[in-house]
């Protein structure tokens, strides 16, 4: 029987899986729904499924999922009882679950040592170093993720509220974000107090917007951001000694360079690789060697 | 039939009455239980009657409530529908309810102009210039409230989440409130989720204690939060054009000041009376005049 390996990225909004041969070469892919384990894992399974599937059919095959064996980077990985559930169900050769960050640093930094950011809604920074990952940072919205999108909106509803109460001057960003609301702060209020971090989020592009304009308002938050991000990576620093590749991934990655400091700017540099490719080689580096020896 | 004054001071904890006779000399006290306005409005109502019933009795009077002018100054008194339903069914001749910050003002700086901070679990200022009143900061947890007591213990944790991820040195802080959650991060993950304002202020006091003692971590904590403080309090300042008293009230009124820029330092006084001295003034103000010129 022929063996395939199947790399999976799955998150809160879709899943993807891209189909490989044993040559390593990807043959097909398939995209499908959500596949957010935590939140609901047999919405999760259904589409995982679905994508793979979809990878079989686009590389011309007759989809038979027993023959793959896969690597899952999936959202929410980190708990444990989601995993275990999803691991019974996943109709797979072998499977393994890993986090999404791993697969992008797969991705992103191939087989050698280095590192990366994903600056998104969170902030989390994966290194690996002489083979060992390590994990910074990304507990989440309300006491980490230090420069992410999440708290750069908030910090800019926090701001235009200082602007509104004479605390700071009003700028245009201020401006702008208080007449959203109807130049009303209570009502910046209501929405903060049942907002998730994706809803602050929302904010964070005129952020982005306004500072490219030498908005100051705008200016401080991404200074303030960005050196929360420079001393995150200062850490990776000191993990990997400075050596490898250093990749800032994430909807505000290709952003925020221009704010960070020189030693960082220099040495950030594009992904090899998307994260889905990371998920397919870490299917051929832990299932193929194996089989092969146990053939 | 005598004319009697109440001041009432309701919150979240308890409820405290005085009441006067008619040449303002305050005469009886009582206390009771909590008394917001807006999580329970029938229990606050019992409470500040049962209150009014106390300082009658410590007057050594039989309590006839009807008799009585009085001024509340109730936290919540900013939502409409929870006011308009208490004052219906308030017990008493003649009542205005206001914010606990502006009997709060009144007691500390009595009638001339002047301004309070009140820091606590969160952060507010109240500034009277020209008789008239400005609220300053004080929009809650989310996206304001900064340098209170909520936003410190939340930055606290995260500090602490920032040593262990090495991104900052431990310090004997970060230790100490590591150690509380086992040392392990995700613990104060699960905590922070839920946590509501008042439990991230339970790590607050840690931070002073840490700071007096020279702790890097809580040091930069402290400064960020007083650097806050004394922006707010350049705003009023601007307000009030310097004039008048600065008092600095609630639980981190007393604190600060040792970490506050020396032009604030120098012109913090302490307050005059406390807040329900301020409310049984302002119910004498309200009602007294008006009642002399239409007796």
């Amino acid at each position: 029987m022929t063996r395939y390996f199947l790399g999976i990225d799955g998150g809160g909004t879709s899943c993807r899986a891209a189909l490989a041969d044993e040559t390593g070469r990807i043959i097909g892919r398939g995209k499908s729904g959500a596949s957010n384990i935590l939140t609901d894992p047999d919405t999760a399974l259904r589409h995982i499924e679905e994508a793979s599937r979809r990878a079989f059919e686009e590389a011309g095959l007759v989809p038979h999922l027993a023959s793959a064996s896969s690597v899952l980077g999936l959202a929410g990985n980190n708990v444990g009882d989601a995993v275990s559930y999803v691991s019974a169900r996943l109709p797979f050769r072998q499977s393994d679950i890993v986090s999404d960050g791993v697969i992008a640093l797969q991705g992103a930094i191939g087989d050698e040592d280095g590192a990366i950011g994903i600056v998104g809604t969170g902030t989390v920074y994966i290194a690996r170093h002489q083979s060992k990952l390590h994990s910074i940072a990304g507990w989440g919205f309300q006491v980490s993720d230090l420069g992410s999108g999440a708290r750069l909106g908030q910090m800019a509803l926090q701001e235009s509220l200082l602007a509104h109460d004479t605390i700071r001057p009003l700028t245009d960003l201020t401006r702008a974000i208080l007449a959203e609301f109807g130049n009303n702060p209570e009502a910046v209020v209501d929405f903060a107090r049942l907002a998730k971090p994706g809803d602050f989020g929302r904010f964070t592009p005129k952020v982005f917007e306004h500072a490219a304009r030498g908005d100051e308002a705008a200016l401080r938050l991404l200074r303030q951001g960005a050196a929360c991000i420079d001393e995150a990576l200062d850490a990776v620093d000191r993990l990997t000694r400075n050596t490898g590749r250093l990749c800032l991934l994430g909807g505000l990655g290709p952003l925020y360079p221009p704010y960070l400091a020189e030693r960082h700017r220099g040495r950030i540099s594009a992904p090899l690789a998307d994260a889905l490719t990371g998920a397919v080689a870490l299917a051929i580096q832990t299932f193929g060697r194996k089989e092969t020896l146990t053939a």
